[in-house]
């Protein structure tokens, strides 16, 4: 579970709330059913048009990945790599066989596929990154779909306002009814801004920092692999895989793998050859 | 047909006629012809000002494209190209030509006879290059056309308003006239922004992912294409050739692939040798 | 003569002074000199600081331009440079001098001069390069001009109403002249608004979309007569100039090409032996 | 210590403070509690859905950072590397190894331990221009972090102008009570305007000059570390790495050079040897 | 002095002027000193927060600049590198020696020296083209400074009217104050805006146009001081270093040059040996 998106969308509503309750108005002065047509309705439509259906469809559940934390952290992917480097300079890129079953990410399975079969570095590098420019694409575009929401919403509800005041303006005879009027048309105006700012923004913004991770991490997966498969020396592999990460991570990270490295004994000695 | 078109544009004029309904204050109060003259005239002209008279005129048949479902999908160019794949490196480059017929995508068409006729492989990516970049171009072309129609409409909008209450403002004597003048000098503010929100800026987003997918797509073809020419295994193609699609469709279209690679008999064998 | 910008100019216009007669209150009411002074003097005034002067006095004779047709359009430049290449194929790049003379357009003109003096292609394409590369900063350069007075238009616009404002707030004892002093504050952001809406905007538009083209249509030249340059089969430059082209264009194309190349004779057989 | 930041920050304050007492209208006016409530938490909830919890967490840790001066400056780090040069020239590459100790910078004592290393010189640039792009990433993260705070902060501010406009014109009986009402309603937009313009948007723009400064101050050491590698002339290094600096300093760099570099002696004459 | 930086200003405060004295109510009314500390205050506050100190300390210096003319100009640097090229090619390229200490572009200067003192192409390459992108990146620094300060300038305005309305509304007990009252809120929003748009904003502008005429006036100077070091033909120089120019400006320096070669006698009949 993603802690800070839980605790920011519980305290974004938990603030309008109470901006709400201190207004004293009550709560039901900011329920209009019409002014949750027009608004929501409206910005859905226009999505509906600007977007393929299937990828509307999946809205909730990318949105819903937001809500899960992230599948791999620095923490774990550089001495993992650095384990299967050690490994494979001992035993061979076979070897590998074993691991490919546990992994769980997909970029990293396919990769060790790759290079346990034997296909040419190049062609290893080509099909990874591609892979990775394509989902960069597909997720740039779930992106751009919470973006175009948060974009129409705000329309949306200066539309409902605006034909609010002028359904008001045109029928007003008694100045005492004007305020009330008011107050409805502006709560599409609410509204929009509300879908928006509290949901829409904010989810493409998670999103886009999101894949920023996921594609670096990807990328240190691929320039691992490429090295492992080169059969570079671990340490090295280690030293250069760290620069990815921020400075406060790699003393933690190169401490991790030491002790890997030494637990499987006999490989330090082994550097020295290679590189 | 797109029925997400089709959906979205029922339902955010629903939307919008709903919420003038329950306005109460009677449709006839939102049609102001003068207002439509201002407003849609204004932005019209200045957008023949901004683009060639032939783009403009074109400016309805794009339109109307995007309520049309999009040519080609994931889920059949690949194994169609596999197949392709297939029947080449059993009886030569040369036996497609009997599919080129058969083809409707006119970009598929040309590589095809490209390869077909023996041109140097740098030569079929070279004018293949071109003609995406050259459709990309023309693509982009017709989306900045509706975003300029965009982003005039709500400023002929607010020109109508100001126009309107300049109006109002200057020969206004009794108080009481106020509000409906002031109402219809608003309603050019809402047919601008109507006019933007529900219409142009949805079709340029609609645009946007269309050829979005349309590159995409054809990038698979041009690669394919290239790859077939090159008498790559049938199996290499494939597995390649998904790398570009969303991984929910990668199983099943591999699947389709292998049943159409096995009807054709043989061929499992052959792609030993190769690659 | 662009017939689009004459319409879309008379058009917009139109649209305003309906508006302006609709509304009642006489053109008198939206004629104001110290309104037009603060706008348009504030807005020159500051793209007088902003951009040289040289380039701020040729604004006219720039915009004078987009109410010319295009020089070149693609049903004739390709199967010209297709007859320039029958033409060198027949009688030798020298022959080309003669046509020379009848070429307008100064970038052909300086491409075929450079290839009859026997210019490297490398040298050659360099030159062209560079001649666009600058050509497209110019041109971008003009636009600029005309956004940044069409941004500065409205900014002085509401700059005028602020003054008018304050004015009126200042001294106001009497309510009953508050409209119409309100209505002569408004009239300068109804000034900035026109003019960058109806005039500078849309300007800048058409700038951009015919400088887009005439890039284009200049690749087209450079592409052609490297190809004539290097001798190519005229079929297949025409086949590769045309990619450049809308595909509804290309065939109409390629039809004229047939016929200058059949009256040109013996050509088609000469065809077989290169490329 | 910055001393800008510091009276940037004091002095904006201030003149908020100066525009709240001339006002008039009191300090404990401006002081709602509510308000801040709803500004400042509905924009850090929006800003945690947006961001990662570490990166949200490390907010006022970066903002200090901005407190404190910059860690190098153009006219120290040109002649440190050009004495290094020349300490390398006479004394060779391990001589460096005293230097590293003293070596405050990270990047410079990693890039310094590489070539100390013998590391070949293509992988010194690919390890230290990695970690550039890590830095550089990591840090246009954390101005991406101040400029989502700085767009959330007027949109909440908004909301809640909104939601106290909605209350007091649906419960307005009163009208002598409309004008506090209003103050209250506009005080979350002031807060909302403060916090991106006083704290925010300030904030990310010094980040982003900041950035900027490291990444040229740091290119400057891989340009030098990398001559000195390649053991070149130290007065062409200085040459080569003042052209990095503003005009301005660089009569002063080379001056201070010149005298460090005849302190050394002899390295005057060993110059003609080399490049 | 460039004469269109000073009638732009003279001229943008003139018509603000004029508006401020038609508006009938007095200089004094728009002459508010707590409105002067607020907006220009918290403006330059603001900035101090953005930029460094020594860069925002040279904002006079550098806006004092855009009021001197331009270095170079076109129409003089084409000759002057031809003239160069012909010296050196009869009497070699040692003789520039006597010109470089007429060179004031400091440069062009540069260039001269290196050529002068034999370092290989690429390396002079190499440093001009460093020394212009550093001066690129210095001059957007320095355009960025403006522009943030014409970005904070309006915020400031809306912030100090926020504070004044919210004063007057929570104050109001007689309503024939809220009309002065409120024309005091609006005159920071004046301020902030003619700080932006009469200011800033503008001197933002020219320091970009300046910025790229420069950069294109040196990549003029690289270009041709790289052919004089290659030896190549003086007319050669001439054709290619005019594509740089807008075409009305190439007949006469052309026919400049023209005058001078010949002057000097001789090099006609040298050029066709070389290139």
């Amino acid at each position: 579970m993603d802690i800070a998106t839980i605790i920011g969308l519980a305290s974004s509503f938990g603030c309008v709330l109470f901006g709400i309750i201190i207004g004293g108005a009550g709560i039901a002065t900011f329920i209009n059913y019409p002014s949750v047509l027009i608004t929501v309705g409206g910005t859905i439509a226009a999505t509906l048009i600007a977007f393929p259906l299937p990828e509307f469809l999946k809205v909730f559940k990318v949105s819903m990945k937001i809500l899960k934390s992230p599948q791999f952290n620095a923490a774990e992917i550089v001495p993992l790599l650095v384990s299967y480097s050690e490994k494979s300079r001992q035993q061979g890129l076979l070897s590998l066989e074993n691991e490919v079953e546990n992994v769980k990410d997909e970029f990293l399975k396919t990769g060790m596929r790759l290079i346990i079969d034997g296909t040419a570095p190049e062609e290893v590098r080509d099909v990874l990154e591609n892979e990775l420019e394509i989902l960069a694409m597909r997720h740039k575009r779930a992106q751009e779909l919470f973006l175009t929401i948060g974009k129409f919403a705000p329309a949306f509800g200066m539309i409902g306002t605006l034909i609010g005041l002028i359904a008001m303006l045109k029928t007003m005879s008694d100045p005492s009814t004007i305020g009330p009027a008011m107050a409805v048309s502006l709560i599409t105006t609410l509204y929009g801004s509300l879908m928006a700012n509290i949901l829409c923004l904010p989810v493409a913004g998670k999103l886009k920092t999101r894949t920023a991770d996921e594609l670096l991490m990807k990328t240190v997966i691929l320039e691992g692999l490429l090295m492992i498969q080169a059969q570079a020396n671990p340490r090295f592999i280690a030293q250069k895989l760290v620069t990815f990460l921020p400075p406060s991570l790699r003393v933690s990270v190169l401490q991790k793998k030491k002790t890997t490295s030494e637990s499987l004994g006999g490989v330090k000695n082994a550097q020295v050859q290679v590189q």
